[in-house]
């Protein structure tokens, strides 16, 4: 009997254990990410705990914490990829470009990101919005962002406050496209919603 | 003997103490606000306890928790004053202003508001950068005064995505203009380093 045969007269369950006990855990951080998120849309964040975010990953609350800090940084892990690509793509535009096409071309690279995941977006901001605790969370992480962005715009030798003024102004854009976008996710654009909500904020910048 | 002199007679500590235990207990929210900020600025916010606030203040706990919710909420009392401020503004400017003029004059009027506080301002800031739970607070607190902005803003017949738009944009604004002034409050006026960050985002804005 070769081991594709036995894997076929296993259960599910017996798989599932069989993993969960074992040190070969694919994908476990992804794993984890989706029985989270699982949990809290069915039981509400507060009522969720670790040990049932792993035994539902098929994996152990050791596991759980080699990869996230607590329960809360689960819906938090994208924010590290997210700042090294802003940082990454203000360096990379055009030494003449303006400071405000800087910060609207590093965002609308963070947006096909997040488009990527349109479905995990939309759970994940409906638990978020449900929960004070995660909506300050997500504030400070959106500042974290924007800091990270006006340090990345002095890099470039954009000055002060040019700089932080940019990067506010740019994550206001952001934050006004997100809400519009994430209430339909797989139908618009996100990215091209970035690009309309900075046209917009320069349209009403010259209005007088 | 008047009553007049029985005080004159008792000494500091006995009057505090006749304070404390008794009905009378004139300004009793600015004496907490000011024992509080005290007590933070000495020991650290996490290590004071609202015990030692009350007894700083010559109040009881019970007259504490009349006036505020928790510790954190002294830090934080100011916030519905600067709302409804913001919310009046919005609606008494000329009704020909743009979005972005109205936002201006509004937050203009709570940054002289914040301005006749600035000692006050300066040392409360110390406290909540110290504190990461404090800023997240912070946050929350700016989060929520650009979302009455921007329902003001729509109220006085502004459309979305604009009125998000120039509520997010003038708080970025704002909050670039506070991190310039609290360094040295007493030097500098506040309302003025806002009215120059809103025209400098909007050069920014200008800018291609």
């Amino acid at each position: 009997m070769s081991v594709a045969d036995i894997t076929l007269l296993m259960s599910a369950a017996d798989i599932k254990y069989f993993v969960g006990v074992g040190r070969w855990e694919p994908d476990a951080r992804g794993r984890l990410e989706k029985a989270a998120l699982e949990l809290y849309v069915e039981r509400g964040f507060e009522n969720t705990t670790v040990a049932e975010i792993a035994e539902r990953a098929g994996l152990t609350e050791r596991t759980f914490f080699r990869h996230f800090a607590d329960k809360r940084e689960v819906l938090f892990s994208g924010t590290p990829a997210l700042e090294k690509l802003l940082v990454e793509r203000v360096a990379g535009v055009h030494e003449t470009a303006a400071p405000l096409d800087v910060v609207g071309s590093a965002l609308e690279a963070a947006g096909a990101m997040i488009q990527e995941r349109g479905a995990w977006s939309q759970k994940r901001q409906a638990v978020i919005n449900a929960n004070p605790e995660l909506r300050e969370r997500e504030l400070i992480k959106l500042a974290s962002l924007g800091s990270a962005l006006a340090e990345a715009l002095r890099t470039r030798g954009v000055k002060e406050p040019a700089a932080s003024l940019a990067a506010e102004a740019g994550i206001g854009a952001f934050k006004v496209a997100f809400e519009r976008w994430v209430l339909q996710p797989t139908k618009q654009n996100f990215p091209r919603l970035i690009r309309e909500s900075i046209g917009e904020l320069r349209a009403l910048a010259a209005e007088d």
